[in-house]
Parts: structure tokens; C-alpha cells; sequence
């Protein structure tokens, strides 16, 4: 059962065949890299992830990251894993060659990061996070921030965080009340940050933080928010580093992703922590919303791995174990016969198919948003570029979610395909069910994402972005009605855009009456009803390209590889696309339950 | 926030108002409780849950039972809770007064066991299996093994235990091998079992195993099984205990409840383990069914009083926790404002009302099948005995399976209301949500539990059970049809139990032509299907008693309390019913996708 945890095959398939990677690599700012050498460099991410990231996936569990003596402690791969990031190119392949960087299209980053949560999700957020940060210093930060930090950043010398969560602001980073005061060139700061995710430990030269803070004066809300560069470390007059009053106060046990350090931060104690702004004044948390879209697309992709590598592992524990006999179609069973492979029986198979049609729709939803990422930004003609990001932009919520969401349900299959195994900790599948719960909560949770889609994406621009992404749906059904096969599934998937627009006018009457409160009391339920009906697309077009296939004959893949993806389609049509149809229910019903009129429900 | 995992005037109108415990109280075998001692009982179970349970729980998370020199160290709670348990009578309440028991109605040691387990789930387990154990022996066992066994057991002195999973025989228990030969009187036991609750701990004077064996010679399957009683420590000739052979060769460490030990146990590894059969042999897995009825009642009980007692916890923290700001008709926040507590957030309201409905609700469902159970052992007239045992056999399924199954979405919704903390050590949701994971798998999994549902007590007895079952529902929906405000969610269940009737055709098509294996491959789905409308059912009731209660004035609660629970019942009726439309699609959906036909769907 060893490195049974991701299936290559499909995601190669999801990333040259379905979402059709070429088109994006022929874009001038793509154009050193071509499917083959691609294709070579995800191998090697699998070869080091068995190698240095799998085998230590239960460890970390087992052995949590913790707060001793004013240090955190974790497991020593972390320190390792840092320096392979920078040797391999992990850290550097977002950026472009201007910035020292690898100038890799998001949809292989995403790929090479996929590959390696699968293997150990405790370890990748180090380097997320970096990146994550030296991208905010690369694109908002004056040349003296990008030389200073930069480079040792995309070196996996130093790490990077990202300091948002106050103890009284959390979902609303506008309480935010960390102080910057003017000092010069720099500021001194002053406050307290927690769920700092990567944001010590024991042996790390220097932790470069992106801390949200007010200049003394600022305004309030989130328009007073400035975004400062606070190194654990800084340089001295004689270019040594000296320590920058950052001290770590203690961390925060968890459930899950226990080798994943959360630390909780003071920065200024004694009154010698300096930051240095990045950009403008009062423009922080426009900038963190900026580089948010690929955050977001990452914590999908992060659970979308979770749940890839709790269903292998489920289904290789199907696979060898026997118990129970085969119903026959009589209904009889026959004891002297030898048991059956669990595998076998009917309610195995539904909740292994579950996890397969929400794991490979979930990647693949990963791999359409990061394309659009990439055709947002590569494309020659400034029209498509806004076309792209405005797709991008509606997605952005629905690949954060329906990975976290349904993941969660996801592995909570894949332990129940285990017995009481799958609830003993000498089997991983335990594991990835606490690890996988964060991930409805980080980078906004699900009624956070769910209030940006229905009160922000749905009707930008004038439901621009939903426009748009009606037309790429719409193709999807027109092509797939060539098919006579698809034709019933196409249609299906036609009936329910329609319903979408029932759904949404119903809702925009309460809009429309400037009952905004009304509007998004239900936005939850309609994350999960749009997610759904998204997902569908998703596997339409998965089911396409391997008709595609086999009618062609190609023999990239396995005929059986095909048919197997027809089949996953099939089920997801007849097993989780029906959903919609009671939520629609919900959402159009015109009881208003959970509004904050009665205020005693709860007494 | 201390001891908010109950609220007990919510048990006690369940209990008292809507499933009418006076009636049950009137027959001659309760003859000697009347409704205000029982509320004093179980106001004294409150208070002691308050002092006994509460607090330990979790301490027994973070200090885990364990297997330590040959042993296993569980927390010195246990075995005080075991002796107060003889005291208070947890463990004599079911037995009849013939067997020494205090013959107390199911429905109250149900609502007692109730509130324990919401106070700390990881306790009442060890008297749970002791009073099943001694049941077993009390109705199927020889004068010679009740009264050596049964007195010690109902004092708390002597633990039991459910022997009956083997390394290859877990849901398949056809499969046991665990063998018995005969040796005079007795037998000499040879075999090993694993997943034994409570199975062994360091200090317990002696441990009763109720233990499924072959006698040498039997008949393959499940027709050779015998049952018998294996102590850890028999009695010499001189009435002396001594070691019985029962080895502790190690346990199974979990993700939750790991203050209830889960052992590993080897009978007769040096040849000397002597067992006692229990009745006749061969009947052992009879006789285990026979006891089953109320095991799944009690796991369904315990799943809903973790849920109960994280959605207190979830509540108490809304209640406190200050972020964001209301969302204002118009949709404006002011950034200048106070915040909010997020209980005024409609999406943290919709989660909150979601664990009400499902936690009240299964509480419901677990006194509605011990007065089942009541009558069906204490009414007078025969008839009326067989109609409330073929209601208890069709509901048994039900309510094993839908406290676990969406009690797990229940904590998983408290888990975030409190957002990043949910993932948190330092708060108690993620504990509930380790603890509650293992009801569906527990007594048979929730795969198990529905083929038991639509394969057998749908059909049994042509279908009288369910007959029956609907019958009890119209009535419901009769009565309710005379308030006016009830009368569109009367008529919505009764559209729902119409439903029934068509999905059940479309299945049971599949039966007449002889075809189980496809009648049955959709039996979990079903099972989600019918209970979340005998779910609308209770709320119904519920609704319904709250209603006449505000009517008629009665002020044994409050005016908010039966509004509030009129509020509930609107909530499920809107946000939960609606479920069973894409349901019933799916099981009308005439495709067979998990069938075993095409054997490399996971290749």
C-alpha cells in the first residue's frame, strides 16, 4: 500500500487533456516551457514527494510542531523541505524572470503543489507562505524590500508569513488595531497576531512576516489598513542580523495539521520592532486582496490533495480486504464460499465513487481557475484578459469551497469504508479527516466565501461575470450534444443553468427591495446549489474529452481509464447533481428563519 | 460556560409532553413511578453529571486509555463511576425486580443514560456494555450463571463486556472462528477478539466477556454460533477468583472517545480458558439480536448527546463571541459600530438551528423508540404488544443511523460557528467531532443499518411493519391538520410519505424480479431518504405540542420556549425536508452504476 496516494494518470489527464494546458503554454510569457518538459517535471514532484514528504506525513502527526521555551519546535523535515524548495524551484517557479523566478503558469504550480499535498499536507503551507509573501514584497514592495528579502525568499533560506488574525479580528479584519508609527524610513510596530500559520521555529534564520497594521492616525475600518514587511530578523548599521522584537508567545494545538506550526505573535514587546511599509499608506488590505485569488485557489487545492490522498488510500484498503460474501442477485449469500473483497459490495463501490467524482472534480476545477489565472495575465489582447479574470474572479469562492466542503465528506467516506479501522490511529484515514477540517475555515470561511459570491461576484459588473461564465457553460453543453451518449447529461446539465437563473431572480428580488440582509441570508445554501451545478460542468467536461478519446482512439490512457472517467461522470449526474433540486427548494422558499428578528431563539 | 452541554427542559418536554411517558407510566410492570419522581431522578442524574462526568471529560481526551506492561491504565473516574453507577442504579434500573433490577420503563434509563453521555460520552459506555452483558445472561442464561454473575455486575463491581468482532469477522460475523470445546460442564475457549469495548482495566476486580464461539462440529455461518459467558477470573473450588486465561494483548488507540478503552483480547492462550454457554448452543447470534434492539438505540442516544452537548458548546460561544457587524437591510456595515456577536449573523443562526433540529430531533426519535420498546413489553393485550414491536423493528435501523450520521454534520457545524478556534485544542468542539465519528460505525455501520432497513424491515411481514409505521404518521399529520398553522407542513409530510410509496414501487420492482442485489445497492441512499422524513414526522409532534401547549395556556414552560420549538419545526420543514426531492430522484434513477459488473472501476 505504500505511496498509494495520488493516481498520476488523471492528473495529467485533468491538466494537458480536459483543461488543455498547450493553449496556455503557447502564450509568449509561457513560451520555454512545452507539455513534455512539463510533464517530466511533475514525475520528478512525485518521485521527491515519496521520497521526502509522504514518509513523513504520520510522523508530523504524531510528533505536533510545539511551542518550548519561548521556541517552536518542529519536525526537522520542515528545515529540509525549505532548502529542496528552493533547490527545485518550488518557491521560484511562480515569479517572472525579471523577479528571479521561473515564470511557471499557475496551472503547474498548482499542479507541483497538488502533487505534494497529496503526499503530506503539513509540509507545503511552509513554502505556500513564502511565496505567498515574497509575492506581495515582489509586486507592491520598493526595490530596497525585493533585494533585501526576496532572493533569500525564493532560497528557501528564509520563510515568509502572512500576520491578518487579531484576536478580536478574525473574519473582520477590519478590527484590526496592531499600530505602525513613523520612524524615519520605517515604522515602529506594535501589537499582537494569532493563527499565525509557519510563523516560528526552532533553526530558521529569519521569518520575514506581511503584517496588517494602522499608521497612527489612519481610519478606521478597513481603509486605514497599511500592509508592512516585519522581519524577525533585520539588518544592522554593519549588515548583521539583529533581532527585530518579534517574540513568539505560544502556539495553538490543533486537530489537524500538527506538523503545520500556528504560532501566536507579539511584535514590539519592548518597543524595537521596526516594519517597513509596503506601497502606499492605508492600501494593505487591497493588496492582500489582490494576490487572495491565488490563496484561495490554494487552500481548495490543498483540501481537494487531502481528500485525493484519503481516497487512494481508502480504495487500496478495498481492494485487500475481505469480508462479507456477494450478495447474488437472488439475494442469497453462501457462507461456505470464501469472503469477498469489501471492494465488491455495492455501498463500498457508492462511497468510492463518491470520493473519486468529488476528488478528480475538485482538482479539476483547480486546474480551470488557475488557467484562467494564467490566460487573465498572458493573453495578448486586453479584452480576453478581462474576460478571464472576471471568470476567475466569480470561481475564486467556489474552488475554495466545494474542495473544503465536500472534501470534509469526501474522507468522511473514505473512513467509513474502513469499519472501525478507519477510526483506529494505526490507519491514516483518521488522519486525513482531522487534517482536512481546517480548510472550510482558513482564508475566509464558507459563509465568508459564500457572502462574496452571491453579494459581490454574482452581480459585478452587472452579472458580468456570471454572464460569461453562462456562455463557457453553455459551449461546454452545445459540444457535448455531438455526442449522442452526453446528450441526456448535457441536457440535465442545461435544465439546471436554468434553474440557476429561477434561483437567482427569486433571490434579486430581495436586492432589488434593498433587502440586502434578506438577499444573503440563504448565500450558504447557494454556494452549495451553484458548487454543484459547477461541478456538474466539470465532470461533463471530463466525461467529454474521454469520449473524445475513446471514439478517436487515442491511446494516451487505457481504454478502461476512459471508461472509468464516463462512468464517474454517470454517477456524478445520478448521485450528487439531484442535490440541487432540494436546495432550489430552500432558496426559493420565502420564510425568513434565520434573520436576526427574533432575538431569543437561542434563550 | 460551564456545564452547558444540556438543556434539560428540552428532555423533559420531549419526554413528558410530546411522547407522553404517562401512558407508558400507567402500565402495571411501571405501576410504582409516577412523571414528578422521575423528574427528580432525572434532576439528580443532572446534578450528578454536573460533578462526576462533566468534569473529566476532557481530561480522559488528553490522557487517553492505554496499553502499558500487559494492562490497560484508563482514568481513575472509571471505576468510580462504575461503583457510583451501582449506587445510583444506572446499572439495576432495566432489570426487572424478579432479576434484582429496579424494572424502570427504557424510556427513562434511556433519557438518564442521555444526559450522562452528553456530559462526557467516553464514561457511560463501561456500564452500558456491563448492563448489556448481564441482560444477555439475566434472559438466556442458567440459574448457576445469574446468580454468580448478575448481583456483582448490577453493584458496579464487575464490569462486562461484547465480545463478538474477530480480526477477519467485523460486519461478517458468519465469519467468526473462535472455538468452544466441550470439557464437563463447561467449555474450554480458544480465540482472539478485537474492538472490545471496555475490555479490560488495570483495578477491575473481574471482567464478565458475553463472548460468540463455535462448539467443535458446529455449522458453518452464523447458524454454528453459541454463546457464552468468559470471565477474566473464574472462581476455584474454593470460591477464590483466579485468572480465567483472558489475555490484554494490546489495544487500538482512536481519534475519539479515547477515554473508553477499546481492547484486544486472546481467550485461552495457555489452554485454560473455561467458558459457560448461555442457553442453547447455536443460538448465541440470535440471542445477541434478540438484545440488539436496544444496543442501536443506545448508539443512536449517545451520538445525539455528543451532538446535544457541542451544539450547547457552539451556542454558548456565539453567544460571546464579538466579530463583524450586523449586515444592515441595506446591505451597508458601519465600520464605526460596536461589533456584533456572531449569534446575530444569519449564517451562524442557520448553523445553530441546524444542530437544533438535529440534535432535539433525534432525541425525539431515541424516546419514541423506547416507548416503543416500553409498550411493547408492558401493554396488556397481545396485539397491541406485536404493534409496537414490529414499530420498534422497523425504526430500530433509523434510529441507529440518522443521530450518527447527522450528528456528525451537526458538530461539524459547531465545529464552525467558532471558526479557527473549532480546529483548536483549547476548545471543546474538535473533541466532539473526534468522539461522535465512530456512532456510524458502532453496532453495525450505517451500510449495515440499511440493508437491515429495506431489506428486511421494510418487507417484513409484507410490509405490516411499515403499514403500521404509516399509519402512527397519518395520524400525526390528522391531528396536526386541525391547527391552521400547522397545516401546510402536515400536508408537505404527507406528500413526503406519498413519495415514499412511489420510490418504494420503483425499488421494490427490482425485488419481484427477483434482482436484490439491485434492489439493495441504494439502500443508504434510501435510508437518508426516509429518515429525514420520519424526521419531519418528530418535528411535527413536536411543533404540534408546543402549539396546543401556547394555545391552551400550559406554563409548565415558557411562552419563548414553545415558540422557539415552533421555530425549529419551520426550520426543518424548510431547510431539510426538501432533501428528499433530489433523493427520491436518485433512487428512481433507473441506472445500476456500483454494481459489481464492472470490476476495474478503481484500477
Amino acid at each position: 500500500m505504500a505511496n498509494t496516494y495520488i493516481e498520476m494518470e488523471t492528473l495529467k489527464f485533468l491538466l494537458f487533456n480536459v483543461h488543455d494546458l498547450k493553449t496556455v503554454l503557447e502564450q509568449e510569457q509561457f513560451e520555454e516551457y512545452d507539455e513534455e518538459s512539463i510533464a517530466m517535471m511533475l514525475d520528478s514532484v512525485k518521485d521527491f514527494s515519496d521520497k521526502e514528504l509522504y514518509p513523513y506525513y504520520r510522523e508530523m502527526d504524531e510528533n505536533p510542531a510545539h511551542f518550548k521555551d519561548g521556541e517552536i519546535i518542529v519536525h526537522p523535515q520542515v528545515k529540509k523541505y525549505m532548502k529542496a524548495g528552493g533547490e527545485m524551484g518550488f518557491l521560484s517557479g511562480p515569479f517572472s524572470y525579471e523577479a528571479g523566478g521561473m515564470q511557471m503558469p499557475s496551472m503547474v504550480v498548482h499542479a507541483s503543489a497538488f502533487i505534494q499535498e497529496t503526499a503530506n499536507n503539513h509540509l507545503p503551507g511552509y513554502i505556500g507562505l513564502t511565496v505567498g509573501a515574497a509575492e506581495l514584497i515582489v509586486h507592491f514592495g520598493n526595490q530596497f524590500l525585493k533585494d533585501t528579502y526576496v532572493p533569500k525568499m525564493m532560497a528557501g533560506e528564509w520563510s515568509g508569513t502572512m500576520c491578518l488574525t487579531e484576536p478580536q479580528a478574525g473574519s473582520s479584519l477590519s478590527d484590526i488595531v496592531t499600530t505602525a508609527v513613523p520612524n524615519g524610513d520605517s515604522y515602529k510596530i506594535n501589537g499582537q497576531k494569532i493563527f499565525i500559520s509557519g510563523g516560528d521555529y526552532k533553526g530558521a534564520e529569519n521569518i520575514v512576516h506581511l503584517v496588517l497594521a494602522r499608521i497612527k492616525g489612519a481610519p478606521a475600518g478597513t481603509k486605514g489598513i497599511s500592509l508592512f514587511v516585519v522581519p524577525k530578523n533585520r539588518f544592522d548599521a554593519d549588515g548583521n542580523l539583529e533581532y527585530n522584537d518579534v517574540t513568539t508567545v505560544g502556539d495553538f494545538q490543533k486537530m489537524g495539521q500538527r506538523g503545520y506550526c500556528t504560532t501566536h505573535l507579539f511584535f514590539g514587546d519592548k518597543e524595537d520592532c521596526t516594519g517597513w511599509l509596503v506601497g502606499e499608506p492605508n492600501q494593505g488590505l487591497k493588496y492582500m486582496f489582490l494576490m487572495m485569488n491565488g490563496a484561495r485557489i490554494a487552500v481548495g487545492r490543498g483540501a481537494a490533495a487531502i481528500a485525493t490522498g484519503a481516497y487512494h488510500a481508502s480504495v487500496s484498503y478495498a481492494k485487500e480486504r475481505p469480508q462479507g460474501r456477494e450478495l447474488q442477485r437472488t439475494g442469497k449469500k453462501d457462507a461456505s464460499q470464501e469472503q469477498t473483497l469489501i471492494i465488491n459490495h455495492p455501498d463500498v463501490r457508492r462511497m468510492l465513487l463518491l470520493q473519486k467524482v468529488i476528488t478528480e472534480g475538485s482538482l479539476s476545477l483547480v486546474f480551470l481557475t488557475s488557467r484562467y489565472q494564467d490566460l487573465s495575465q498572458s493573453l495578448p489582447d486586453a479584452e480576453s484578459r478581462a474576460k478571464y479574470k472576471l471568470l476567475l474572479e466569480i470561481l475564486t469562492p467556489v474552488v475554495k469551497t466545494y474542495p473544503s466542503e465536500m472534501g470534509i465528506t469526501s474522507v468522511n467516506n473514505g473512513v467509513q469504508v474502513l469499519g472501525g479501522y478507519g477510526f483506529c490511529s494505526d490507519y491514516i484515514l483518521q488522519q486525513y479527516l482531522r487534517d482536512i477540517r481546517i480548510s472550510a475555515i482558513y482564508e475566509g470561511t464558507t459563509g465568508i466565501q459564500s457572502q462574496d459570491l452571491l453579494g459581490r461576484k454574482i452581480t459585478m459588473e452587472n452579472g458580468k461575470a456570471l454572464k460569461l461564465l453562462s456562455e463557457e457553460i453553455m459551449n461546454s453543453i452545445k459540444e457535448s450534444m455531438a455526442h449522442e451518449s452526453l446528450k441526456p447529461l448535457a441536457e440535465k446539465l442545461g435544465s439546471k443553468l436554468e434553474l440557476t437563473q429561477k434561483v437567482l431572480q427569486s433571490l434579486m428580488g430581495y436586492a432589488m427591495k434593498g433587502d440586502y440582509q434578506r438577499f444573503l441570508a440563504d448565500a450558504t445554501p447557494f454556494m452549495e446549489f451553484f458548487s454543484t451545478i459547477i461541478m456538474a460542468w466539470q465532470w461533463l467536461d471530463i466525461g467529454r474529452e474521454a469520449q473524445k478519446a475513446l471514439v478517436s482512439a487515442d491511446t494516451s490512457f487505457s481504454t478502461e481509464f476512459y471508461e472509468n472517467k464516463i462512468h464517474a461522470m454517470q454517477f456524478y449526474f445520478k448521485y450528487e447533481l439531484p442535490k440541487t433540486t432540494g436546495l432550489s427548494e430552500i432558496l426559493m422558499d420565502k420564510q425568513a428563519l434565520t434573520l436576526n428578528t427574533e432575538k431569543h431563539l437561542f434563550a
